[in-house]
């Protein structure tokens, strides 16, 4: 971190701000220029706020040269982490498709759909029983039951499941769920990351509406700072002005981030479109530029479902999608690192 | 709402939308024209999924034409509504300014702040206990020991307190808090507002960093859906591309809100701005715009703030803003409803 | 265009209205509801200023049916168009990479490069003249000098050359350029888009830094309206919060422009993404996409180039990009329309 | 500007990179840390290319600490510029109402306008002859005839009269107009920006709709640097994610950029809100944010409008808001510079 100075800045501030860094096991390296005193901060910066620096009378300026985040850094763990989800391996070159109704509605509808999946080359099932939705009267999701749902899809199919919590006090019923997703409303939902930086469970954590890039692992460090470092990162589209899609799949983000992050990282062109006929042309691009997978809504009535219907695929367009994206695998981007 | 079906809809289909909408208590009246047929849906709307119908194959474009929110809805509640926070009036007329440090740091001083803008005419005192902060190597507020502080500080003043809640789970510590905040980053945090709406305590309500006006009123919506109308909405900066000012207040969202919603509506324009030398202007403009009230972050000692002392006002300059309010509000503007 | 009308709406405004819209040869169908009146227009709305209506008194809402765009919208035009720039095709399955330096710097230069992406599988050459840069103070290109340049390369390797115009005063310049590009920035300078459309040269249309594709297309419109029906649009990022990358290549834009519209899609990735390191990736996932080509840039010494070295590729990675990308067409999106 | 240089740079890359900066008087100050070795550049930085920089090997990071404008700063000049606009003085406490339709459309039309704007206060007429519009088959403004009409009414009323330029060629026409306005879409038409910096005709040049203040000074700086430092900025709504608004008014635009340059800086609520309703509330926080004047639309029979008739107030309106700003102007923001 530099520190740039007023001019003549004040000796007694300046004394203050050299031992509260020093408190903090920075070292500090002085220039003195003309007109310009620049403080370089030497050691793990992460833990000192910038605006509290900004905030300084004597200071001109501020400038983060390393990242604040640490545990979700490739920079200090130059591999792939590669998370087994009970039995199924996703990152370092495993890639997965997840797929499954955006809410469950019925036994029949998540098994048939399961099962249908599954036959495609699904590697696990996505369902939403807690459903965040704009409005209080919308359907809410089926809740509890939908979990339970789920859990008898995942004993039927052998597919691990995937389902987003909306609140900590939710995870008692998550005790069998294999990965939990937490929402782009809640990325920055800090009491929650916290609370499931201390379980043992793998996370799927999806990048918020209008965050940076930065923002979102941050959001993973507040999960891994805990001790939980089973994290998966999710680009779900971004909120810009083009209206014709929901949001803007910002597929830049997936080399981005893998440059970035030694975690994994997904596309869920369903949710980033919100119209069934990109979630194809956008799945294809998104693994040609390296995701390690997708999550995919698929529905056995699209017209007909309770959440969402415009965006979701019938089984047959997702055998479709799945095959295109088997010819695109082998070319797909790789850094080398 | 207003449906215009594609051209030679499958009748079927047409069938089972118009059963369903009667389901709902809505009327339909069809119009067919020469090419388009267009269901004209009179009722209650605001109980109808507008995805839902959008998704349909038959469906070539949907309209809504009443809001889609009812309690707080200006439409049906022609007059202002005016809150009573532990004595102290807002909205239809009555203004207050709220002031206070971002985080309590001690009781020194959190009650010498409180003191000093009291004296300077704020009606209530905020102050940060749990902080949301972007990092989790950043400091996280004093948590309960901060509300034991202001609740201190409270009965020393007199004034009503309000403070920031993250998670549900911290309901018990806010029994005494007079006005419970729900935070930008929590305004679609559904599972929270479902909650407070079911208890009979004052909310006030931020808006997102990239919420529309009619999100904002959806969350409300959520609050009073539960049983709970005390609510008052708060525009504190949207996510823009300009990057001097951490974001950017949009006051046509005050005499917007006001026109919507009979909520009281007030700005912050502290956090909206992040830079102390913009909060006066800020605050006189909200206030010519018709704002009900304003919170503005003051702090003893700025320089050396626990948090965001960027954007923190002496108690000096606080006294300075409070009397070029006073000199604007009797030429501030208010709408002929 | 369904045009919802108030409550009880004045007979003479509404007599006016239908009327007016009779003098544009639009017909009215009305139906009136219980609560409400809808009129239905019908015919050619693309002359309808949907503001216009929207400003009346008498009308609650208005909303387009059909788009605005005639010339560029594929439902009158079904079949791709294919253009033929003085020998080289794109569009309708053609696909071709257009590489080059940001800047033209000198002969030297502009021919090493030309060669070089010639040999790698470039079917155009790119070259900057006149710079459209942010400050005065920077390098403003060679401008006619570069131009000449430019020629110079094209009659030694046969490339058609691509550059950009910033004024229509230029044009006397651009009589052998083979394709005409307007910057982004310039997408909406009307002026310079009526004019354009009054020649008949090919047209590269880039999209502006904030444009919707709906505005896009209507620039598409302003310089086919005018007669010149040879536009090839191109999707160069746009701008969001994310400041690693300069701005956010929105591949979503290409399936969904190639669904709107006849005319050939291409991208950009060097200008939208800013860093070398992420063009290759994001040229992958274009093509996986649906492109109809690439826009990219190639500096023979990007670390000394003198404009934009930051996302200029090496005539070696251009090479290896264009093999991976040779790799990925086989298995490129297609739509079946 | 301080440049921080990886670690080990190559030391022929470094001695090239000193020496360019030298060539373009730069002095530097070179200060090595135990593991960084940082570049102080000292003079006028405005001619470096940050860019350039940027993509330099050796290069880790490049922070500028100085302004990249120089003759719109107001570091450089202290004093708030005054424009006299053929006698009607704006800037440096001297406030201005600016009022008139959106478009020219007859002599009786724009007459009557300005007389009645006039007689509440207005000291300039603004009205549009060449209208930028997304459709070509929009109604494009009267153009020639429509300034012919402008000048017409000047001579009847006395006002000065503002117009906009939408391309150079057309100068000729505005050699009586006082006032040359740079729409927002042609805030970065640099070519244009060039030419009027060569003429000594005072400029109004709008933000662009997804502009940076920076970005707005830096055109400002185009017009300065040719010579021309008669300019006014106006604030006039950035593009935002709220659609009940055109755009959403950036009124902390105002006292931030009256603290960064010396110019007069104005506000246009009509545009900003596209809302009658919204453009008093609008016009009084502008002036209470220490607006130097307001750009207002006003129409005769704005329902009848041919442009933006959403927008305009009746004169009746328009005196109503000379009125209420009248109030507000005594107590409005100003700085202590």
């Amino acid at each position: 971190m530099i520190v740039v100075l007023k001019d003549n800045p004040d000796q007694k501030q300046l004394d203050n701000l050299i031992q509260w860094l020093e408190s903090l096991n920075i070292d500090i390296n002085i220039s003195e220029g003309r007109d310009t005193t620049i403080l370089g901060l030497i050691g793990d910066t992460s833990v000192v706020d910038i605006d509290l620096i900004s905030a300084l009378d004597i200071v001109e300026a501020v400038k983060r040269i390393t990242e604040p985040y640490k545990n979700a850094n490739r920079k200090f763990h130059p591999d792939d982490t590669v998370l087994d989800i009970n039995g199924v391996k996703i990152g370092g070159g495993n890639f997965q498709l997840i797929a499954g109704p955006c809410s469950v509605e019925s036994m029949e509808q998540v098994c048939s759909i399961a099962e249908s999946v599954k036959g495609s080359g699904a590697g696990m099932l996505r369902g939403g029983a807690f459903k965040p939705r704009t409005s209080p009267y919308a359907f809410q999701g089926m809740r509890d039951k939908g979990i339970e749902l789920l859990l008898e899809a995942k004993k039927v199919t052998g597919l691990p499941i995937v389902s987003e919590i909306m609140d900590f006090s939710q995870i008692s019923l998550f005790g069998d769920v294999d990965l939990i997703q937490i929402g782009a409303r809640n990325m920055q939902n800090f009491e929650l990351l916290k609370e499931l930086g201390k379980t043992n469970k793998p996370i799927l954590l999806k990048r918020g509406l209008s965050s940076t890039l930065q923002e979102l692992l941050m959001s993973a460090e507040y999960i891994m700072a805990g001790g939980n470092e089973q994290v998966i990162l999710c680009e779900r589209g971004i909120r810009t002005f083009e209206t014709i899609t929901r949001n803007t799949l910002d597929l830049s983000a997936i080399p981005l981030l893998k440059s970035m992050t030694h975690l994994p990282v997904i596309a869920d062109p369903s949710h980033a479109t919100g119209l069934s006929r990109l979630v194809k042309p956008m799945a294809m691009a998104a693994v040609a530029a390296g995701a390690d997978g997708l999550l995919i809504e698929v529905h056995n009535d699209p017209a007909n479902a309770l959440c969402d219907g415009q965006q979701s695929l019938t089984p047959e367009e997702f055998a479709d999608l799945a095959d295109s994206v088997k010819h695109i695998r082998p070319y797909a981007y790789r850094s080398n690192r």
